[in-house]
């Protein structure tokens, strides 16, 4: 029986579970509550890699920048994932995680973990004005993603389109949270930042396969902010910038409700015409 | 004698030029005309990680995405460089770069080649109101960093402030191409996009060490754009969203004259309060 089949445990944590393997290895499975159209979600697989490093004993200091290759279909069941210290500095770690299935890499990441201290600080970003998340009702989930009922999402703009609908601006902002509530932490807020609508379904409401080919996130909240967040609502914002040749990009904000910026995000998808 | 000491080449093909290693191993050297403060410019290096995936065999479509993670300081002189595969798919490819030095890896790449092909497009990013390059004179290099030589930047906003003053804004825009000229092609588009001056020195300019931790580039241009950009000044357009606990993002955009978007970046940042 698998340490992570507790059934007091969250269903995101049974998602993300990893069991060890040996030495360096972990092994994991997908989990049929975070399933995609096809396969498993991103963004639980990008907190699953994640989840490789926290749980490694020569781990320095909390993720600060995380990149994640979606380099094939991942099919549902088990997997192994490899992890590998590129560089420890002193207070900075590089890493290389890789998931493998049935003998091929079908994702892989690289990661800083990183010791934060306290120095200057300022915000450029701007704190956007949108109604308390309390205001704005649920967005149904869509049956056909099951991941998409892990989230409570509020949309104040930019909810995918109705077919035949077109938007000028592929922008949505949302309120958005664990369902069922679950107190932020690195490897949730790294989901939470991959769990957008793709950008070409709001800019141009049509069904077309679409698959993240790479996904980069930046952490910038520190283990007090994240204390602090508790289960409470994180205000997301994402935009694409261009579509063309196959390929749009998609640059994502994660905000607390106080107004911090605890994560950005970018990632580039493949779009079939 | 290196087949890349050729006199008639451009100094930044012979700042990331590689010779063959043996298999998918190749060897570089640091350049002079690149230098920065301490070591190589970062931009370089990125380019030199990419150069190495344009110059396999094996490789599959052009530039999509490219992750570069400076690891650990990088002495001037040589250096070997890792290529490997880690997955062909029809249409995109997924690389893992190493660049390693004294034994240890020092930097290391994750990138994505794809196979374009035309498809719907749509820019949702705003090309900036500017005046044109020809009416702005090129900003003097910083003689400490032999790299800023190797770019003509014409400032419209953000130049680097004199110390003591502050800045409510960390946005630079600026003309930018290569000294000398040179036709624009992925691998100087890849330096280019680190060719901005670190963020905290235009919103608080006073100097303290730092070091780009990890760079993510998304190539949206295809080889038609490159090719009709040729030599072309293109406009830069950076910007930090957070500074804090020791670390701030940046965020570049590079358009064309035209107004097309021809790549966009993100980078983490390391500073010494």
């Amino acid at each position: 029986m698998r340490s992570s089949d507790s059934t007091s445990m969250h269903v995101f944590d049974a998602a993300i579970a990893l069991d060890a393997g040996g030495g360096d290895s972990f092994l994991g499975n997908t989990h049929s509550a975070y399933g995609n159209m096809v396969g498993p979600f991103g963004g639980a697989i990008a907190a699953t890699l994640l989840n490789a490093i926290m749980r490694h004993p020569q781990r320095l200091g909390e993720p600060l920048s995380h990149t994640v290759h979606f380099a094939a279909p991942i099919a549902d069941g088990g997997f192994s994932v490899q992890t590998r210290v590129l560089r420890t500095n002193r207070s900075t770690q590089h890493w290389s995680v890789e998931l493998v299935q049935d003998g091929a890499v079908a994702a892989f990441a690289t990661s800083v973990t990183a010791v934060r201290r306290a120095s200057w600080s300022a915000l450029d970003a701007v704190f956007p004005e949108v109604p308390p998340a309390s205001s704005i009702a649920p967005a149904p989930p869509i049956p056909r993603a099951a991941w998409t009922a892990r989230y409570e999402m509020r949309f104040i703009d930019g909810a995918p389109g109705a077919p035949g609908t077109q938007s000028d601006s592929s922008q949505s902002r949302m309120w958005i949270r664990d369902t069922p509530q679950r107190s932020l932490d690195y490897l949730s807020l790294a989901a939470l930042c991959d769990a957008f609508y793709p950008r070409i379904f709001v800019r141009r409401p049509q069904w077309v396969p679409i698959g993240t080919v790479s996904l980069t996130t930046y952490f910038h909240a520190d283990a007090t902010q994240l204390a602090a967040q508790g289960s409470a609502p994180l205000l997301g914002v994402a935009r694409a910038l261009r579509f063309g040749n196959g390929f749009f990009d998609q640059a994502a904000e994660m905000w607390s409700e106080r107004g911090e910026l605890l994560a950005t995000s970018q990632q580039v998808v493949y779009f079939k015409e």
